[in-house]
């Protein structure tokens, strides 16, 4: 369910965007993973306008590359992601979010998006 | 240190590199995490060489898109990476490795890449 007074952990280094390198189609990589649990649950990507507004609200918020808009994660389904931590790495080209999921990270209904085993 | 005598993981699923959903430069994303804290360590890419020998020899293998060459992780600095487990997403266009990490992940010496905290 979402929280309606939900107050954002604080941004202790607000990285600007034009300091984050990005992949060919302007976006960059994002890795979601539970807080508690630690489960990766989902990859997705951001332009500009989704990682400010995710710093802003504390609510993960990507770019949809299928639909090629705006995506507050959960402003459809109520399987909102609130943001815990945020990292970039080495080369600020990848984003790591730990979040507090609501309900299902997987359109499929699945917690997590990968849940095809290989190895 | 490099197991010289190392038995793969056996694959249970070998999904053909053609299922795969390809990203614009034509490489599959690949989130590696430590299959025994599960901490995040890095991301990278796969092309259809890596992928393969990734599944034939149990030793993360990727495209170096810097170097734009074949990147056998830890054949230069030792620090391997063992599968445990390969996961696929949804739509197949990024996997999930849980692996045995020798040694350090990143080449800044950190365990993991994801060490800059936005928030």
């Amino acid at each position: 369910m979402e929280k309606m007074t939900y107050t954002p952990v604080p941004v202790v280094n607000p990285i600007p965007w034009s300091e984050l390198k990005k992949n060919t189609d302007g976006h960059v990589t994002v890795v979601v993973q539970d807080e508690k649990t630690l489960q990766v649950l989902m990859v997705a990507y951001m332009n500009e306008e989704a990682y400010e507004k995710t710093l802003a609200t504390g609510r993960m918020t990507y770019f949809s590359r299928s639909r090629n808009e705006l995506w507050i994660k959960g402003g459809t389904s109520g399987h909102f992601q609130y943001v815990k931590e945020l990292y970039a790495d080495c080369d600020k080209d990848t984003l790591l979010a730990k979040v507090d999921q609501v309900g299902n990270a997987c359109h499929t209904g699945s917690y997590s998006c990968f849940f095809e085993k290989i190895i």
